[in-house]
């Protein structure tokens, strides 16, 4: 049939692609049970599309978990692959990974897969086109599984070994601290801007991983500049609306 | 009768600071639902005992919250009356307020007082006995409201002023991070050791807030040094514990 027409592979895998990265942010805000409708509507298709590639919705929760992983592998080599201070490398990957939701998403994912089944899925992204991650359910695209690990240890390696990053700092002080910015500040959306004001916070975290002797930066702060005044206000309508929504 | 002999005074208030403490522990660690009986074991008291002082569950929330404010506000307060360098009063106090599980407690007991209520009850603990915070239920104790953003604040100013924090950093850069940091990372407890990963993070992050030209610091990072290998495995586990546990 004409499904294997070249110009219909890629339609398929371009609605597959727009449908797991709505899912994405969409299971990051509101978690596994949100509907799967909003997630067609934010993917720009049709409700009978996604059920076509994702027919349930474990099937979904692991094309996302597989795809978010492939996201980070991907950011994670073009980081490795490009030119330039092995710290603006490890800097730059850290907040593409920010952005990935990595925090938030998987833990809303987790109990429909083993470890070995997601990364058996996980496959590098093709660098030559970083807007354009290998779909991991086509054989056609060449490409190798790829847990980001390997290629993020790397990274952190060489900016240590050029004086960049001190050296008792280790891969858990890079990833666990961009799972830790990618989860929502509680306050439920009150604070302005919360995925900006994780890029702000995460800036001045890898400015702390410099060793004895290296430059301060003197780049200015993006995201949100939350002061006092702004914080107490902040936290009443936290804490008052909360109050409200149980009356 | 004998409840007014300051014998009995001084053991209910014991008890009423015991009791607080562990309901905060176990409610951040186990949200608002937590059972009444193992916060009464964990505070050496029987259920009797807690049940005469808080009524009802939304009396123990409440004293909760007034408590880790007045605690946060007592760490507060000691950090800005010490002697010293600013930075490191800084420092200790984002320590301090760390343990104190802000993030973790507060958003589990939100929705049974508004924040009038709230800061009505906080008051400042008494600087000179940093193991005996003032009882805010106990007129007897003379203290203050005490909301602790304007100590926080003058804190945060005072590193400015010296040179010890970069000029653009603002309050939120110092609160929020504690919020962030005082909650469980993802996993359900198989990261060894996240209380002390926490404050791990945290001297990173501190390090980060000083300004160009400053010194870095050569103390050695404390807490779990998670490698990529070690990560592997704990990301493992995790996954397929929760595979298993879906079975």
């Amino acid at each position: 049939m004409s499904e294997d027409t070249p110009r219909m592979r890629a339609d398929a895998r371009r609605n597959r692609e727009q449908i797991l990265r709505a899912a994405r942010e969409v299971f990051a805000d509101q978690g596994p049970d949100a509907p799967l409708d909003e997630i067609a509507r934010r993917a720009g298709v049709g409700i009978a599309t996604l059920y076509r590639r994702f027919p349930t919705r474990p099937d979904l929760f692991r094309g996302v978990a597989a795809e978010v992983f492939t996201a980070v592998a991907g950011a994670a080599r073009r980081a490795a692959d490009a030119e330039g201070d092995p710290a603006d490398a490890l800097r730059r990957f850290m907040h593409a990974a920010l952005d990935l939701k990595i925090g938030s998403v998987v833990p809303a994912l987790l109990g429909h897969f083993t470890a070995a089944e997601l990364f058996d899925r996980v496959r590098a992204a093709d660098p030559a086109d970083p807007a354009d991650p290998a779909d991991p359910a086509d054989p056609a695209v060449p490409n190798a599984p790829a847990d980001p690990v390997g290629t993020v240890d790397q990274l952190l390696a060489r900016a240590r070994a050029v004086g960049a990053v001190r050296p008792d700092v280790v891969f858990g002080d890079i990833v666990l601290m961009i799972i830790r910015l990618s989860r929502p500040l509680p306050g439920g959306g009150r604070i302005p801007d919360d995925d900006a004001l994780a890029h702000r916070q995460l800036d001045l975290y890898v400015d702390g991983l410099r060793p004895t002797g290296s430059p301060r930066p003197t780049t200015a702060l993006g995201g949100p500049a939350v002061d006092a005044a702004a914080f107490t206000r902040i936290r009443e309508r936290v804490i008052d609306d909360a109050r409200a929504a149980v009356d």
